[in-house]
């Protein structure tokens, strides 16, 4: 099945707001076998509303809507699409009913605002997608021609609930028989650059196993993903198998996972298989490791903390770097961070200390230590290990926060790439 | 002037990549008075790209892309609208030296991979907008009617540069006497909700000094835009600035900041006029806030560091809490918050220690303490403050991340609120 995506609101296009909705819709709706072939956004004005859904209708007959179903006067949507399909809003007592118990159950908050009031307005005919997380109901209207729009809340929490809930569960049961199936495979690569992947994947310029393969860079790495189309399942499913087979041979031990897994869920994974615990002494980072860390559920079995070093005090403090160090060399320096990276492992007790220390800039480099210069150690002293110090020298390209990120992205693939269960490949 | 923003892709239609672009290219041309009416978004096929380009070039004449101009095979937007604008690709000799003195002055890596080669290829008769960041460079390619096309990378790094150092600059040059402007102010509120927030401004539903008035709920809280179109700059400034100041006396505390600010840019700047240190103690955030502070340039001359307690024995050996404390209450309390505050504060050598505990989920709520249990606690006992000690509880909605990013948002409001300085608004 093809779908287009529509998202609205005037602070998607003037750039106040990143549209993180676009990107969940496409994984969530591609992995039950509908594709957004296409996507627009437009402001919340009724008739560029009613224009795009209208262009998107005749092109693919199904479409998708985020945004514009808030209480607030700015909230277009379901007006310029109920227009659209030549139907009255209605008030609904059931919704109203809801929403207003959804409020007070929320308590202290006082009555129901009267802008809420909008929300209970539904198309005529239209089948409403109950929202279990938020006030505004989604809607699917569908016409005589078995055309459809289903509108969707905006804010991420409430859409993402509507999806899985509601959405997903009348696409499956509307798209049973059809032919079209989209079906692809991630590859997840960090340490080599794009240029280079594609060199090395030479020989398969033309498709693996018939399919086309793509590259994805980004922060994290590149992406290699192979996508087949049109093909029953298991062929599709097999052929995936085989293609993904061929790139982890190709590219050895640069693929850290598959799909959309973090690197850091994966050396937590691995931590845990292995019973090590980790701990972290960060300075231009300022803690950004261990938020990626602990952004994955579960991680208190394996991360037990560490210290934010940002002031050279701390170091030495919480640390234990030695002052005379840190006048000699300099906080960004090979002994800085070893020392930081002991101190983050034995005043933890953890079995890995891994530490960060750079210039992030914008300001602060020199010709010697230029913006993007960071050093990165591993104190890994126990019998699992070959070594029992590692240290990383880098110069990242990139701004403050791009130097920062792909700082804690090697800081993670120097510790998988260091744990027992990762050095066969 | 208006134009349309076309992001290309098959990475942001199967929802592997956030389109951050977007978002940044409509704040810069905004600035400029370049309105982005439209955005679409097409994958990586030669037909989609040529058929969304000539449609937006229909509507208004004016067309900027992002993407698909890297050395890989599935990079198809130069060939697609070289051949939509009828030139044909030309190898250019300059571009082909710029890109492999590029790759040679970055060391270590081998010869120019081949790949690269078709990046040197030009649509004939279009201008070069040179990547100082990179190695694709961008195009922009007119008609004899004046109708033009900018095709920009899709590296954010690389496009920003880009933007700011070529596109802007012949945009600026070509809307001389141009009578459209745009221009808009945003104030940024947090702790009130949406529709709480509608209530209080309830007399400015029908706009602001004529302006229409836009709600932008989002993590951060909620910001509140108003917009002048079509009037002259020095007319809608005035306008913009009264209208700011209405909506500033209206919304009172809860405003803190204006346009795209950062919170923790607003606690920095605040802190250092009071001469003010920062230390943090966090355990669900996971070092979180200690990240969004030090995303801000400048933050090491407030923001010390602290402690990532994420292990009860941390919290502990690091922060000095009481291991009795933690058997009797838990580590999800208010003495424990203000235990490990006190410690940040104390160990560090800071004048203001805030911690963070919670209960970010998926697992670990009970009946007692739900997912979202936050408490967040503030110490400062120095004569600036009207009490030493804050503790705020509150039980956020969302998941894991919009847990751990309001309870930062929470802890960064409490701390401006208790500043000196904040305290007479």
């Amino acid at each position: 099945m093809r779908v287009e995506l529509i998202t609205i609101g005037d602070e998607l296009l003037l750039g106040l707001t990143v549209d993180t909705n676009a990107a969940y819709l496409a994984r969530e709706l591609g992995a039950v076998g509908v594709e957004i072939v296409r996507r627009a956004t437009v402001g919340d004005v009724a008739a560029d509303i009613a224009n795009a859904v209208a262009d998107a209708l005749a092109r693919t007959g199904a479409v998708v809507t985020t945004g514009g179903l808030g209480p607030t006067s700015d909230d277009m949507t379901k007006p310029a699409i109920a227009t659209l399909f030549g139907r009255e809003l209605e008030f609904d007592t059931d919704t109203y009913e809801r929403i207003e118990r959804r409020w007070q159950s929320r308590g202290l908050r006082g009555p129901l605002p009267a802008t809420n009031r909008q929300q209970a307005l539904i198309p005529r005919g239209a089948i409403i997608l109950a929202n279990d997380h938020g006030t505004a109901p989604g809607i699917w209207l569908e016409d005589a021609q078995g055309r459809w729009v289903a509108m969707l809340p905006g804010v991420p929490r409430e859409m993402r609930a509507m999806v899985a809930d509601r959405l997903i569960p009348r696409l499956r049961a509307g798209a049973q028989g059809a032919s079209t199936v989209v079906r692809s495979r991630t590859l997840r690569t960090t340490g080599i650059a794009e240029s280079a992947a594609a060199e090395r994947l030479g020989p398969l310029a033309g498709g693996v196993e018939g399919m086309p393969l793509a590259y994805l860079p980004g922060l994290d790495g590149v992406d290699l993903r192979v996508t087949a189309r049109g093909l029953p399942d298991s062929e599709a499913d097999a052929l995936l198998e085989s293609a993904a087979a061929r790139l982890r041979e190709m590219m050895g031990a640069f693929v850290y996972g598959e799909g959309t897994m973090d690197l850091a869920a994966v050396v937590l994974d691995a931590c845990r298989k292995c019973g090590l615990h980790l701990a972290v002494g960060e300075s231009c980072t300022g803690g950004l490791l261990g938020a990626r860390l602990t952004s994955v559920p579960g991680s208190s079995e394996v991360f037990l903390g560490g210290v934010i070093a940002y002031d050279n005090s701390i170091k030495e403090s919480m640390l234990g770097v030695s002052p005379g160090e840190l006048a000699d060399v300099g906080a960004v320096s090979e002994p800085v961070a070893t020392a930081m990276a002991r101190g983050a492992r034995t005043r933890t007790g953890a079995d890995i200390g891994v530490a960060i220390t750079g210039i992030a800039g914008p300001t602060g480099g020199s010709p010697t230590r230029p913006i993007g210069t960071v050093w990165i150690a591993l104190d890994h002293p126990g019998p699992q290990f070959q070594v029992a110090t590692e240290v990383r020298h880098a110069i990242f390209v990139g701004d403050r926060e791009e130097i920062r990120y792909r700082s804690t992205q090697t800081a993670l693939d120097m510790i998988r790439r260091a744990l027992p269960t990762q050095r066969s490949s």
